[in-house]
């Protein structure tokens, strides 16, 4: 099985937010989950010869592997830090998002030990209520400033909710109670756009956009046309055709019956790849220039595809079946499964051979 | 975040089916897809410990891996063979399920090149339509039995499309054809039962059987009380706890609203660690003993649990939430997710550190 990622479309991706946000605001790109599941040492060193400067990382680990990659590049960890996890923190000289009044102080504290004001990013929450100072522990912060004295806050950000509901108002609002805290709190530079957020208006731009899903390839605004480049590209080998009958079931629980007389085409891809189970009788894959429908249940190595109408000669052991690419977006594919680009891409497995492929001529098309 | 791996309860279940299908019946142990996610060398090692001799994967690479921890065990290839991959299979000591003439005839092929019996499994599809040689290509195989000369067929398997559904007259038609089938070629030992045809009567046993998500714990009948051990358990540390008021909205898209004042604790574990975004506002956690509900989104890296009903005390950071153990079956929270244990546990993710535990006095207790 083939996974191929286009370097150079997720560069592509990158110079498109960089010129749309030209002018007002620096792009960070968002690397976490091993860069969304396509390999974050290998992502960021392209996006680092792209100008890319800053990355934002889930954890420490990430952080930690992303470091021993790339040394001089400004790293943020969105999980924050511990009291156990500071040491390491400063070690391999990261910037954790400081999501409570809790991190402030253990961060704050390391600073007062090593004499030294430590780059700090601060998340403020404007409504999510998922990670950043809540509006009492805000107000807390504005009144006493003197929690962030010993710290050098380079960035202060919040995160949308909503921001690929293009009728929510949630953005507004969040949009609205960021503006507030940033006139109370006017420390570093101010970030609130995900992938999302930088295609809505230059309002919620400010100094740095952060976008993850938009680099590799899924649709920022899903009401719109899809502006972005696909990435990911997977194919894996036919490992069986079979002759059926009218009346034949196929799969687990013999949820596909043929109705006329066909062809089943097995290939070995299942939900332990990350291709998943909500897939079944509800997906597609192309052989050749052939879409054909996904039937039965997905298996945990495999899945069974309806190839009665692709001709014989193109039904072969080891012909590629395509079941993402440019004919099969992340995000039509993710959307067959219920689910959303970020998952699919998030989820592919190890059992796929990953393979790199940058194309010079390709980004320099698109700039 | 931990994730255990009770070596003792997969030697437990194992023992189990042992008895089981005792006196009939032997017991292989499939450890595919990385043993369902749990590690494939670590959970062979101890299943060799405790005798058993016959393993099955899904594909090459796997078998490689196996063979390269286990010299002497036997090791079927579920994916079969083609031409190109024969000179591996021979070089690792493996034996392909054969599931197409074209599989048969390759590897017969490769038999004469080297003048060796070569061992093999054949698999004759009885009704699932997925792979295995199907009816056509069964009785051209039976009408021409050279096919088979140039091998030593060890066993001649099937597979059960519907073993877990109590009422489903699809098992006996399967056991029928693959007695008849049985009577026309009967070479090597016979195997049908996956996990839940082990638990079906023993007419279904036959020489081999070979069960997968029931060593992991997963329930094979489930329409009766799981009679198997539970092998995994999944903890993360809460990374922060907020108030909240009525009417605050939490996570992605604002899927929940809060109807009084409360508390949201957010853990750092989400759906690129295989924790589905279908357990969006329908999954459980327990933080120390009390049961918990996941409400909002499952993000990327991020849940979030309400804790209205927790201590303060017992809410701090670091505090150990249990996502999967023996208060949260692997069967009882894939369901939450609309899916099965064996997703589940294939899916479990890169971030976790795997700890393996072995109890030998529980090992004991359970014979």
């Amino acid at each position: 099985m083939n996974l191929t990622i286009n370097l150079s479309h997720i560069v592509a991706n990158y110079q498109l937010i960089n010129e749309r946000v030209a002018g007002g605001a620096r792009t960070a790109a968002v690397v976490k989950a091993n860069a969304y599941g396509l390999g974050c040492v290998e992502v960021a060193k392209a996006l680092v010869a792209a100008h890319c400067r800053e990355f934002f990382v889930a954890n420490l680990d990430e952080a930690v592997e992303l470091r021993s990659a790339q040394k001089d590049v400004t790293i943020y960890v969105l999980d924050g830090v511990t009291c156990t996890t500071a040491a390491a923190m400063l070690e391999h000289n990261l910037i954790p998002v400081l999501n409570s009044l809790e991190q402030i102080s253990c961060w704050a504290k390391s600073a007062e030990l090593h004499q030294k004001a430590l780059a700090a990013c601060v998340h403020l929450d404007t409504g999510m209520n998922r990670t950043g100072l809540g509006a009492d522990e805000t107000a807390l912060l504005i009144a006493e400033p003197w929690r962030l004295s010993p710290l050098n806050v380079v960035l202060v950000l919040s995160h949308l909710a909503s921001a690929d509901l293009v009728d929510s108002n949630q953005n507004l609002e969040q949009l609205s109670l960021f503006r507030k805290y940033r006139q109370q709190l006017p420390l570093g530079a101010a970030s609130l756009a995900n992938s999302a957020g930088t295609f809505l208006d230059s309002a919620y731009h400010f100094d740095v956009v952060r976008p993850g899903v938009a680099l590799y390839g899924g649709n920022p605004a899903p009401h719109k046309a899809n502006p972005m480049r696909q990435v990911v590209s997977l194919t894996a080998p036919l490992l069986q055709v079979r002759n059926v009958d009218r009346g034949d079931r196929v799969g687990y629980g013999a949820t596909h019956e043929f109705s006329r007389k066909g062809k089943v085409a097995t290939v070995p891809l299942g939900y332990a790849d990350g291709f998943f189970r909500s897939f079944s009788n509800s997906a597609f894959a192309y052989v050749g220039s052939v879409k054909v429908p996904l039937i039965g249940r997905v298996s945990m190595d495999l899945i069974t595809l309806d190839v009665s109408d692709v001709a014989d000669s193109a039904l072969y052991v080891g012909a590629p079946v395509e079941v993402l690419g440019t004919q099969l977006t992340v995000d039509e594919v993710a959307h067959n499964a219920g689910t959303i680009a970020h998952e699919l891409l998030a989820a592919l497995g190890n059992r796929y051979k990953r393979c790199y492929v940058y194309n010079r001529s390709e980004q320099t098309q698109n700039k």
